[in-house]
């Protein structure tokens, strides 16, 4: 038993990539002596993530480590989540811990409860860390330290479940909230998969000759277009309706801001400019933010 | 005469800002000799420039180290140039160029124009560096190397003058690209100016409570918000129609997202998603950009 590590002693890790990789190197720098399978549908991430030490036994498929496991983590894309619960079902041990790293929670945890039960050792993550950088070779120990992290019980959710997750997220360096999974789906929709839009469809906007001008700032407003594809297409697919949702919001804004500058309306854009600088400000230096502005972190 | 600054003696900053200070720092670093006088309206701005060596001389008015220069940079917010250039024009010295350092160029070079004469060697430059700091406390003698920086001659303006203007700034360690007026308020209005406008309207977006959960990608996409609110102001209000059209173009767009979303056509998203990930490596590693990927690049 440890004191930061709730007592998992095998954990599975389906998906080795960035995130897999590095749950297996935070997991291995919290606690010495847990054994960490990883699951890869590739025998090069598998070797990858080996290599650097972030699993202790590579397996291409998830069944065998799966039922020796005491916590299990999906961390592929979402679209491969329902296969390896359906394979896995059969063979989970009483009281093992089942959990995800899905950038969409309502979705995914009607898909999961389908599978495995209301009631079962299931719960939602969502830590928010992560990179335009791909594969465990970009793995890190401490991805997520200050990161928030969001379970998303229900009603049905064990109580010791959401304890012992909780527990073990904190124990990898992140800051834990609660939300439902709806609630959770439409924060996200709003702080992480609109502005990821956003800044896609910002990229593909200039003529080619006027991408010669651009800057630092546009450096930063287009940073996230470069995430990978696969999951950015699971997330819009899988969180349609508040997707959709925080689009309209948006758009609305957009067109309010469209008069101020049609009409010159000085007070008006002054407002506007100044709340947009306060809000930012004031976010930026919010104690889980390091209080340090944010100026160039990850 | 310097092999990197073209043969100015003497001069003129009006506005100890961020800019105006870092482009003191710059002339300093690149050659000694230089006389730089700062003009500024709030004695505390000028001592500060003084105290970090950006300028030789404070000067609360324009005119009299105006008169004495061959070479004056307005640096202050761009609706305070008009009142400089009146104050000065009746002084300047036969052979002084006069050259900006605002986010706009079509009006400004109209107003100029119209204040110093069609001819007269005033040319508009758009340095591409800054922060969302503010003042010369913040200055720095290399902010503008490697950026890019937008001159935009017409064809009234002298020959002379535009080279002069150009080996200035790259003496400074900026690359230089000529535009059009016109041309360059387009160009920033797509790859600047929107995107500020973005950042400011995404900030404003989600409730209180979704903020907590908001991660490094929100960071990313909103540090533009916080940028200075008067110069914000005023390139929005003097790049109205590019910024107009910009918007538009944006806004069918994000409609044509919106659709993809709705109708969750996952051909048509991934294709977008790839594209816009594509074109953001390819700008990311140009040569121009270091070719290290701008990963963190201020």
């Amino acid at each position: 038993m440890s004191d930061v590590l709730p007592n998992f002693r095998r954990v599975t890790i389906i998906g080795v990539g960035l995130l897999g990789g590095s749950i297996g190197l935070a997991i291995k720098a919290a606690r010495r002596g847990i054994h960490v399978a990883g699951v890869g549908r590739r025998a090069e991430s598998l070797r990858e993530a080996m290599r650097i030490g972030a699993i202790d036994s590579a397996h291409l498929e998830a069944t065998a480590p799966a039922a020796q496991s005491d916590l299990i983590i999906l961390a592929t894309p979402i679209g491969a989540f329902a296969s390896h619960l359906r394979a896995i079902a059969p063979y989970l041990r009483r009281g093992a811990a089942i959990t995800d790293v899905g950038s969409t929670k309502a979705a995914v945890v009607r898909m999961a409860c389908g599978i495995l039960g209301k009631s079962a050792n299931f719960i939602g993550s969502h830590p928010m860390a992560g990179s335009e950088r791909k594969g465990a070779a970009h793995a890190r120990s401490d991805l997520f330290a200050g990161a928030p992290c969001i379970l998303t019980p229900t009603a049905d959710t064990p109580r010791a479940v959401v304890e012992r997750i909780e527990k073990f997220w904190r124990a990898l360096g992140a800051r834990t909230l609660r939300m439902s999974p709806a609630a959770h789906d439409r924060a996200v929709a709003a702080v992480s998969h609109l502005p990821h839009a956003l800044a896609a469809l910002l990229m593909l906007l200039p003529k080619r000759a006027d991408l010669d001008v651009a800057a630092g700032g546009f450096a930063d407003s287009t940073r996230l277009a470069g995430g990978d594809m696969e999951m950015w297409r699971d997330i819009f697919l899988t969180n349609r309706r508040a997707v959709l949702a925080a689009i309209d919001a948006f758009d609305e804004r957009l067109m309010r801001f469209r008069d101020l500058v049609e009409t010159a309306d000085v007070a008006g854009m002054e407002k506007f400019l100044l709340s947009a600088k306060a809000r930012r400000e004031a976010w930026a230096n919010r104690p889980a933010n390091g209080g340090g502005g944010l100026a160039r972190r990850p």
